[in-house]
């Protein structure tokens, strides 16, 4: 046996996120039943490098998975891309030791959220219109806050199996993509359950003046999800980057 | 009663093309739909520059409407934009004369196909993944035969309320996109039932040297759909531009 990171990327709209479960789709199990289909429908499972939620997308993601030689790993992606559906994609395939782990040994993860603020036809899958235009200066002012190691309970919904709230945010801001597109960009080493989401949410308050910027910092103190605003939509999300 | 030009943008994706039809979602629909509401229900026809298929986009596309006077053009944009769905913008509204007319006056338009060569999971809705590489330089030289005033019965869809299948083509040729993706941008002083889309499926059989860059003048000579390729899906294709 040894072992590959297998780089992907999807769209997320079709799927109830990430991660295989009863009577849903997921793009694990779309993955995991081409693999078995290659393996004579030997259960192959995967390890992906994190969960992504019902209609969130991936520009980067890995995951692990453990093989007979595969042999040309070309050949390979070409097989897999052919199976899988379009909204899937099969970037590489790369030998790893045993040692290494697509979620564990993810150093730093990246996201973006992407809005428009000018209705446009064409990409509302992959941004979420947001009509007003809020004051970004404001909005990155308060972002910076959001930087260092710090508990993110007010940002996240609460998650049973987790230890603790404790992540380490190293960057957090607002960049314009073109006239009327921007994106939100955070990265970190570790994420919560929908903490990109009500950050983004947060920031939009500061900047449509609901919330003033100094605000951030009594919020990530309250520890108290209740602090925080509402969650903006899947659709805008990229899981963008991962550093190993 | 004045006349108003309207300049629209939509995403073929989710209707059974431009025109309105018994049970069956339509563009047209959608925007008399929204019309009405906004003039106490009383029904408002609107005429469109053209007939698009189902699946087929829209860059750019004018209507026009008779309506009493409309007031700030700006408002009823605005209330016109929240009440469609994301997938129908209104970019503007112009009074012009009860002379001018969507359909009938447009003097060329112009429509793009795009395809893409490498697997993207984010394009899918509006560009055709087309695994091969086709030889460009083949196919522009075989687009120049598409060139002139010429009978296109052999790339259409036999249409008994057309008159004349002669049409006068200003433009026919593949543009590179970006690394993977290409389009293909033709003008014409008109345009047959399924013609972009044969001349496309046509262009990328000569691509993969199926047909020489010369059978063109014979396929056009021939005024016989059979000689021409299978023509290409609806999602690549957009209305792209109309002038009049």
């Amino acid at each position: 046996m040894k072992r590959y990171f297998i780089e992907i990327s999807y769209n997320g709209t079709d799927y109830y996120g990430w991660q295989r479960q009863p009577r849903q789709h997921s793009v694990q199990e779309e993955i995991e039943n081409a693999l078995s289909k290659l393996h004579s429908n030997k259960e192959i499972p995967i390890v992906g490098c994190g969960r992504t939620d019902t209609g969130v997308h991936a520009k980067q993601y890995f995951l692990h998975v453990d093989l007979e030689n595969v042999g040309d790993t070309k050949h390979l992606i070409f097989k897999l891309n052919r199976m899988l559906p379009d909204s899937i994609v099969i970037h590489g395939i790369k030998e790893v030791s045993f040692d290494d782990h697509a979620r564990f040994g993810a150093k730093q993860r990246t996201y973006r959220y992407f809005i428009h603020l000018k209705k446009d036809a064409f990409i509302n899958e992959m941004s979420w219109y947001f009509p007003q235009e809020p004051d970004f200066g404001k909005m990155n002012e308060a972002a910076q806050h959001f930087l260092g190691k710090q508990d993110f309970t007010s940002l996240s919904k609460l998650h049973t199996d987790v230890k603790t709230n404790i992540c380490t945010v190293t960057k957090a801001e607002w960049v314009k993509h073109d006239d009327d597109r921007w994106y939100f960009e955070i990265a970190a080493d570790r994420f919560l359950r929908n903490m990109v989401r009500a950050t983004v949410g947060t920031l939009l308050d500061v900047g449509l003046d609901k919330i003033q910027p100094d605000d951030i910092k009594k919020i990530l103190e309250a520890k108290d999800r209740g602090e925080a605003s509402t969650s903006v939509p899947a659709h805008g999300l990229f899981l963008w980057k991962i550093i190993y």
